[in-house]
């Protein structure tokens, strides 16, 4: 087994905190004197996987640890998630069946398995115990905390304060994920840093149930490829696992520099020492940022696609962006006979935007481009039997062929 | 069935509240047309059983129920009771055992049957349906009520606003008793005022869950014989249903003409005119409040005991109080040779004072007569060979015999 001191240099980087670091590196010579990896736990909403390297970022930290040798534990929470909110207030908490979470959590594998051994990942769901308890059981398990400590969670807290209604079952919920730790005698959870509250819990309630408190190690919130706010879908400043190779090569490199060395530590398998490597070489100036940024970008094509994947799409990223060149696929229609055809309705029928609304809206923002020049007018109408290459932002384009 | 009217008329005697009184009126009307009669209930704790007049106001008002012909469920509260407080910070909620509950319910019922009609009583113990609830279902009920208005209730309120813990299980009880008006599907619950909240929980779920809203109905918190605190033990206040005849009739005799007149409207068996005929026979004079007291004495005396007993409690009382004479069975020792006895001694080994520092204290509180004088000296010694009449409080004498 790895010596102590390697292993946690290596199970602190990026970490926003450990509860706590001496108590880790106890836990970790026993052991290494006993032979028995530490069980470490995450857990997961079985709610629709479409994960984006946000959420890899736990996943990166799992391997870390499984390459340690450690027991990694991946929990989903179907209980609750079957539950959903009785109250039918939270659209996120979506009543599951049974057979969505198994579809869900098949999907969530899937993708998960590109980051994490398969081999060496322990699955569980939660349902498997809770199920288990009785009515009795729930009211003990409430008795185990006070309402002004829950309260005292940050979204409670501020819901709370605001007079806007929180359901008694949500304050069952902390207890119920931390009920998982008690029941999976796990020595470590991680998460999120937005999760710190309820992995806090999970180690309560160990201690209130008379087992060893699990520590607790969280994971900064990735920013999204603005660089200022947290990567979320409904942001759409992500880059999600199943994008194609062009888009996830296209975004990595539209990121700034400084984000670039964030997502090295958080996401990259290269070891801190061969960063700090790259990124000596940058400041002395021996090395492009660019080229950087391009290793990242194929590295994460290549875990989530495939090494030739990578390579094509930064051949393509080559050529149509750094020598202004047009991609190679570019859709193209015929003209036609007649009148004049209105711009909005070409991109529509063509599938560049959604609806000529869409278009109308691009055009307005100033997002199209006739023969290189910028759109002015929303009505503008193409003359037929004519060559054209309209542009819609950096990436879509169409071409129209005048006929033979 | 009694009309409409007349049913609401009893109904509401001494009521503190209905919710609300047109629904009671819809209610009765169609239960005189199906000839269904309305399931009335009300609950109760198996802990240590030793009722006193308090309790019995809300039992009258059941048994009123039962007179009307409508089916008073006595609702034994045995799952809360099983589980207690798991916390272990609460006194009043003991863990107690299956064997323990069927105990006290058994020296509880002994007690309500006095008032109760036991073949018209349906009793229920909530573990039945409670144990059958699943975890999943627990949330479920949890997620009908919001922590805001859970905490709204009186005691919730005031600890939470003094940053008293409240654990979270506590918030899942008044759930628990209001579940149970679900699965009983009662049409009225009865409760003292201190039950309202818990009351008016379950009318709500059972809306929630889809039934039509139980009625609710309060009854006031009995004064005690001090006539101003309610009725409680630990006030000593009390008038309990084991008391002895003596004590009973004592105790009742001894509250104010003002008190009278409510215990007999919350208490007796007498109808409303009745006792309103007896009130004008005081005001004008032709009657004496003491014979009133008397016959409301009687009438408890012979409910818990027998008209027998009523009738000798009466006649002893008279003896001892009105005729200033003793009483028939004054505890009797003989005197002694040699040194004089300590006082305290001779009361404690009389049995008349638990201990001679009890007998020290009444006695510093000016409470120990000795031949009609107070004693002032709590070393008081008695010589041997001579006669005294002790008196402790105002009922407790020993008579010291001299020797022949």
């Amino acid at each position: 087994m790895t010596p102590v001191e390697e292993q946690i240099a290596a199970i602190k980087r990026g970490t926003s905190e450990i509860i706590d670091e001496s108590e880790l590196a106890d836990r970790l010579k026993e052991s290494i004197k006993t032979g028995k990896p530490l069980r470490v736990k995450a857990g997961f909403d079985p709610t629709a996987p479409d994960l984006h390297l946000g959420h890899t970022v736990l996943l990166q930290k799992m391997k870390q640890f499984q390459e340690l040798g450690h027991e990694v534990i991946f929990l989903i929470g179907d209980f609750t998630g079957m539950i959903g909110d009785p109250t039918g207030k939270s659209e996120t908490r979506k009543n599951l069946s049974e057979s969505e979470v198994q579809e869900n959590a098949k999907t969530y594998l899937e993708q998960v398995y590109k980051i994490l051994d398969k081999e060496k990942t322990t699955i569980e769901y939660n349902s498997k115990w809770m199920k288990e308890l009785t009515s009795a059981n729930m009211i003990e398990l409430a008795g185990k905390y006070t309402v002004a400590r829950m309260l005292e969670r940050d979204d409670f807290d501020k819901r709370f304060k605001n007079n806007q209604p929180i359901s008694i079952h949500e304050l069952m919920y902390p207890l119920v994920q931390g009920y998982d730790s008690v029941a999976l005698q796990s020595d470590i959870e991680l998460g999120g840093t937005d999760q710190k509250f309820n992995l806090l819990v999970g180690r309560d309630l160990q201690r209130a149930y008379g087992y060893r408190p699990q520590m607790i190690l969280t994971m900064p919130l990735l920013e999204g490829t603005d660089g200022v706010q947290k990567m979320s879908k409904s942001l759409d400043n992500y880059i999600g696992i199943t994008d194609s190779p062009k888009d996830m090569f296209g975004k990595t490199l539209s990121i700034s520099d400084e984000l670039m060395w964030r997502y090295y530590e958080l996401l990259s398998d290269l070891s801190l020492k061969d960063i700090k490597d790259l990124k000596n070489s940058v400041s002395s100036g021996e090395l492009h940022p660019k080229v950087c940024k391009v290793r990242l970008a194929k590295e994460l094509v290549a875990r989530y696609h495939s090494p030739a994947d990578a390579d094509s799409a930064e051949a393509e990223f080559e050529n149509v962006f750094k020598n202004k060149n047009l991609p190679d696929d570019i859709p193209t229609i015929p003209s036609w006979d007649g009148d004049p055809q209105w711009i909005c309705k070409l991109l529509a029928d063509a599938k560049l935007t959604k609806s000529t609304s869409e278009a109308r809206r691009l055009i307005q923002q100033g997002a199209v481009s006739l023969d290189g020049e910028k759109v002015a007018d929303v009505d503008l109408q193409l003359n037929s039997g004519q060559e054209y290459l309209i542009k819609v932002g950096k990436k879509r384009f169409l071409k129209i062929l005048a006929e033979v």
